[in-house]
């Protein structure tokens, strides 16, 4: 995998990542810090204090000149309001230096109870779910364009962190797979209502992280909970930084329409 | 469009229909009781008291054998226990002639607010609407599933009405769009984790109901509601009556995989 180079699409950027504790969410904060222009910022939101602290010492050694804001928040429960608040105080106008860019990264994401569907029963769960893994995305990606739409000439391009489930059923993950199927819909809808955004929902390969462990335990599926630990095994799980990197090229290289789903794979 | 003939393999059967008080619901349960044998159960489920005493009416008329069951319910705000209470009383094992079939339409929906992406900043309207069309389906099917498995013998089908908004982005349709995806997919899990069962994605093609008014009046994007207004101008949208004789053309002649996104154009 090349390292990205710094190029100049990035300039000075305003970055929000959801999920930026650990696992993706820190490697793309981290990854992010390495490719922008001194005088960024990169918003990390998370219920976690420690894990935004331990990415905000990422950041910071991986680039002194980018401002790391750690937002604990918890996306389920957050209100209209309570997101207006931390984008307004953070993304307002007026700062020096001014951003060229503003990109959310949508990667906060739950698996919820990987059972069959017809053992899927327990409404708050399935509420509770579907509030964080798409509500909160709708709400919040709002609030971020009511945002930035406020900030002169500034290029604005949405992350959505997809999933190969997006577009492939996988036994007992039936409330992860419709999320992220939606999540993808959304966007695509958005591309097609915004032309001037950038829109990309990128799924990112089975990541070596936390999702995994709890992929490899918890499915119910005898073959997919099987399937999931050859993976491990194997040694094709990805190093979070090593999907962020393909990421940060396909960003870059631009050979994309607004709204397509890609894969690391096939990038 | 050929009428559809009685044919064997729906024998007798128990049906749940979701928003049967109107529209496509009650063309299904119509067109449902003019196929199926004598002793059968439709069980329509919806709000409105008076429109499922319309649907009574019209499956009386269609085939007076059949026992159409109204049950008012807001599926919203219906516990596990509602729907346990509701099928089990009358999907129950022992009744005389008992059933060869089984059969759930998820057919009840709502359109949402019609607004862009970046417009969609109330979120009891956001998680109410994913409630809806989401959560509630999840829930329903599980008990449906339950209450069906304790029968003996009984082929078990799952029609999930879907649209073309589940694979084709309409601007300012978001919500919708992203509900109809989810749902597509989450059926094509089912499909993969329940190989005995039937499950179909149907696309009932544009019609002209209730929900297209709602299109053509609140839509706000001028070009879809534009679009949605020549639909109705050029006599382009379809009965439900004739949508529904189609998808029972559909599940008689089995040509399609279990999961798969059949829409009326295509079938």
């Amino acid at each position: 995998m090349s390292e990205v180079s710094k190029t100049a699409h990035w300039g000075v950027s305003w970055v929000v990542v959801t999920g930026a504790s650990r696992g993706l969410g820190a490697a793309i904060c981290e990854g992010v810090a390495g490719v922008v222009d001194s005088g960024s910022l990169i918003l990390g939101l998370a219920r976690s204090s420690q894990g935004l602290n331990d990415t905000a010492h990422k950041v910071q050694q991986t680039n002194p000149n980018v401002k790391f804001i750690p937002v604990v928040m918890d996306l389920e429960k957050a209100s209209k309001e309570d997101l207006e608040k931390v984008l307004g105080e953070y993304l307002k106008v007026g700062q020096d230096p001014p951003p060229t860019c503003s990109i959310i990264f949508h990667n906060a994401g739950s698996l919820g109870d990987l059972v069959y569907l017809r053992n899927h029963k327990d409404s708050d769960h399935i509420n509770s779910y579907f509030t964080l893994n798409i509500s909160s995305v709708v709400l919040l990606n709002a609030v971020f364009l009511e945002m930035v739409s406020q900030l002169p000439d500034v290029a604005v391009e949405i992350v959505n962190i997809s999933s190969l489930c997006a577009i492939q059923p996988f036994k007992s993950w039936s409330l992860y797979c419709a999320a992220k199927a939606a999540r993808d819909m959304l966007f695509k809808v958005l591309a097609a209502e915004e032309p001037k955004l950038m829109v990309l929902n990128y799924a990112p390969g089975p990541l070596d992280n936390d999702m995994q462990e709890l992929a490899r335990s918890e499915t119910a599926d005898d073959e997919m909970r099987l399937m999931f630990a050859s993976l491990k095994e194997e040694g094709k799980l990805l190093a979070c930084s090593v999907s962020v990197n393909k990421l940060l090229e396909v960003l870059k290289k631009r050979q994309f329409k607004s709204g397509d789903h890609v894969d690391y794979y096939d990038a």
